[in-house]
């Protein structure tokens, strides 16, 4: 057994870097994993530039699968997992025993985004091997159909865009509007029409982008560089705006045009990332002075091995296929020219997919 | 029959008189009805004040009981309602007919806040005679064993405190905090008692008003002048914040306030008219950053015979008791003095009751 | 302007035929439509076999469209509808006043099923016109995309087969079982693939559904007649049972086998008419001794031009094609031909197209 | 520490007796609680008279409160429990990892009812020690305001009697028919009451309960040995039937007079434990044929230490006190006793506290 492992990290704010660290141990309820495939995630690039502030040699990345290298010794005595078995860790890892577990919001875990456990307050996964706490609830075995490509998008991308959709409380044949159509937006997407959508408008100006929002599912997409997106909107339905509009890129403008454009009794479904500001405003007017019946929700992308294998099975019985967002792949040694590649969006990335070993 | 009635109307904004106009006349669909009672709602101070623009003439009044008058022939022809019956009408009066109405928001009747009719697009009821729209969905009548003045209490009051409650997913047990106990907020604490709740945290300043609060059912009641609110209900709550916190004001402090002091998961329910600004600020940390699982609601009064028969069954069977709430009475003659001292406030008022000759 | 029209009627119960009824007029809320296409329903059988009791000269017929004839004085003044516009009419037709339709359930508009009218408690649609009531809550206009023939769909095979979906609290990716693949069956498939089933399971013996139940959207398909539905079903989904089971037939056997073949915590959602027998059972012990959470739902098509609309968008926007169950065609004068091939389904007969003249 | 203690088990189908059995010891995550108050359960009779099938030497017992005794080492390094800290622990122990505990059905965790460990699958808590599985999820701190006699109703006649009303889809000042109040049944009347009932009518024939149903909240008993009960609530409710029944006895025939005393769009909410019969009867025509929108929902007493704190806090804050309940007392040398009273509810038996030394 390998005693050490590299380790893709956050140095400081703003500087990444590959390290050795030990390979890690499980407790008794844990496992241990050897990464197989991992995306890179924006909220990656967001860390290091300090969004959540400083961290020092932390371990990043959380969309990663692989198989499993050692189990705590309960999980052992389960008999629910075995060492060699392929694995899809979501990028949230609750202990679903606490309260906030108990009372449905896992994400919540022990505290606000408490469930956000890889690259936040313990190491993520972007290295050679990685540790899953609540082993029996987070871990989740790929069918022999999928690859570890397909499985990897479930920890994050599928997660979060679907949830979006779900807590659209959109009416069958009701009307979504998507603002952002990168990853998580494009998820959102397809999110919309398995929830019942019949008509999904994107909002998105990048080229490469608006092709895939249109092989995602959008019926119509809104370039928000030349017209005003709330306005299209309200145009595309007969003036009524839309009965769900979802936040997926974390912009304070964004989100009040997502409250404008949402009909009354509507929701405003929100996924993205406020990283700026003290707050976020809701336009008073539009939100019928809040008395308008709408309703604004949020989430963090649920996570738990029940989860992941309803999300891999809608990519095996083909209702989703995540393929076509991989626009780069990289090796592990390559990992810091992808991650810079990603700070950048440059060359069209959507996301670059890192294989090991 | 008479011909012209006595009027209480806005001359404009910050004008209010009496004026005589024609006794209104039904449609084959609608209802007149004299009244007997009434009261005076500060939203109606809103109004004159210029909050929704400008109004010339306009009747003023929305929470209002009396007998019927005269009845449209389709009304008629239903044989479901008879002259001299005694009746309440919410201050609500939707179509239920138009899409909105049925996709369940019939507040929003028609477009943003469209089933507000009384004393916005249509005279109001602080008149001797006034005019029922789509009657059939919309009158309701009073059980013998209820005082006009208990009846009247459902067209606003208990209809539009309840349903933050309603709209708040209190968990049985559940812990609540109704920001300000004016009327509405004070039958919001009898509607989170209604709805499970297992603690309720009244925020007010106004002595009285802390009173009533306790007697209505607050097991604690914050005096916001004297203590941080969100810091008070952190720690009652164990550090946790509440289920559900309902905003019973309409201010963008009070509003950041309840997102604040709502745990994740829980729920923003807001019933308060916000008058004034161009955006109500989400304070982002507070809200995590857009992934805390939390939501915010809003509602206007619903409205609608149905619901009237529920709220005053709620009185009926001894659930509430509104009464407290009249801390002053006045006849119809007076009503320019009591308009002016609910304009302030004076007195310790809280809700002046009305009556008709 | 013609007076006098051909109707087919129920001259009693196992008696059908063809008679002159005078065109009817509208009362100032409703609508009179010249029927240009129909579809039959198996349910109209039902009926002629004495199901709902013995009716005579009952004009049969719910799912019909054309152009408005005539309108109503109030219709008229709302400026929405215009002599000559094509439009749909679902088979229920609620009043959008009462309370049941104020409580959210309008299909049981005044009293249970009180929404179903046509070919019930009056006159139906298959005869040269038909009355409509309450026709601004009713009418759907149909858009210049569709055609008649798909928009008779929206009648009722689309509106009952979703809502057996819509209501079956089908979780993003979960497994659902379509009991039975007529008509109803096959738009439930639609319906759950719409509200994100990741597997989809019908249960179907005749090729010929099986055949459209593919395309419709079945993962698998188990012909019942070869194996035991209820096992297959725990064989396909590892033991577990479905989320969700649709009930689409109407059988006591299968409405059990929906309740053994749901997991704990699963829906039973029925749309199958139950026309024998005093009672339809629920098997014990696979109902946990009632305290499995498992859930049991029912509907009666939802009616109303809101839902129509919507409808009508998943056709034009593609997410369904409901012209493949579109067997048979024929014209209005060869009716009777038609119901006696609906009454055995020769020929496999699905659904058979009236067109008028 | 003591090696032995004394356990009331069940002998095999029809005998009971009190035996020696070593003081369990737990595993890392699980506690060991010194028992200090117990109640028995009518459900426990049942399991004595075969309901579950044979069991030999099993203790009985799942609603009993005590001080925490050992802890296992996980539970011990998370600091969240101490020896010697007075615990309620619910009657259903979910492990709260499993896929259906993810799903969020816990009382089904691992399968149907399968969160039902105490004298099912393994020893009950009628002893002087019980082991406690998955102690950080289960274990339920009693607050010092709290008796152990308290705390020891939370356990699962709380929580089975309000879930019934909690799932009952009970709208704001709508009616509610409990039929059978016995201990379950009272508390589903405090249910249905803190669930905003405006009416609540039970259904009872022992005139200790009816009193009891009075003083826990019912506006209204009907005395089924006296007059129909379906044709009494359909007189109350004005004709209409209620917005939900909730069925608490666990008989084809109660079950049968909730569906038809429901209303269209209804909810029957089954808790009864139905031990007879290979099947319950749904009355098809009180059913609507299938197509009444009614709704029937089951449960499984939730459990868990969430739940839990918020059952206690309804306590704590006056919402209910279930002391009346407690008809009898008894010394847990006496066990034998009383279980015997249990079986024949002699003496007007509700339920009898047992102590422990």
């Amino acid at each position: 057994m390998p005693e050490s492992m590299k380790c893709f990290v956050m140095r400081g704010i703003g500087r990444v870097g590959v390290m050795e660290k030990p390979v890690p141990r499980p407790g008794p309820f844990d496992a241990i994993v050897r990464t197989t495939a991992a995306l890179i995630c924006t909220s990656d690039t967001h860390t290091v530039a300090g969004a959540i502030g400083d961290r020092h040699d932390l371990t990043l990345g959380h969309e990663a699968v692989g198989v499993i290298h050692e189990l705590g010794a309960a999980v052992v005595e389960s008999g629910r997992f075995k060492i060699g078995q392929r694995v899809a860790v979501n990028a949230i890892t609750p202990c679903y025993a606490c309260d906030d577990c108990q009372r449905g919001f896992s994400s919540q875990c022990g505290g606000m985004l408490g469930g956000w456990k890889f690259a936040n307050v313990k190491d993520g996964n972007m290295a050679e091997y990685f540790h899953v706490n609540n082993a029996l609830a987070n871990l989740a075995p790929i069918p022999d159909d999928l690859t570890d490509e397909q499985a990897a998008y479930c920890c994050d991308m599928l997660s979060t865009g679907f949830i979006a959709a779900e807590q659209g409380n959109i009416p069958i044949g009701g009307s979504v509007a998507v603002f952002a159509q990168g990853p998580v937006g494009l998820m959102a997407t397809v999110g919309a029409r398995l929830c019942g959508a019949g008509l999904v408008i994107g909002v998105e100006s990048m080229p490469q982008r608006i092709a895939l929002a249109k092989r995602y599912g959008c019926d119509e997409v809104i370039d928000h560089t030349k017209e005003d997106a709330v306005e299209a909107i309200r145009r595309i339905t007969g003036g009524h705006g839309v009965d769900c509009a979802i936040e997926a890129l974390g912009s304070p403008g964004t989100f009040a045009a997502c409250v404008s454009a949402t009909r009354p009794g509507g929701t405003i479904s929100n996924v993205g990332y406020h990283g700026d500001g003290d707050s976020v405003p809701i336009p008073r007017l539009d939100w019928g002075v809040g008395m308008s019946d709408k309703t604004i929700r949020t989430a963090l992308c649920p996570g738990g091995g029940e989860r992941m294998a309803r999300l891999m099975r809608l990519i095996r019985t083909a209702r989703v296929d995540p393929l076509p967002m991989t626009t780069h792949r990289f090796a592990f040694k390559d990992i810091q020219r992808a991650f810079g590649m990603m700070q950048t969006k440059e060359d069209g990335m959507i996301k670059p997919l890192i294989t090991f070993g």
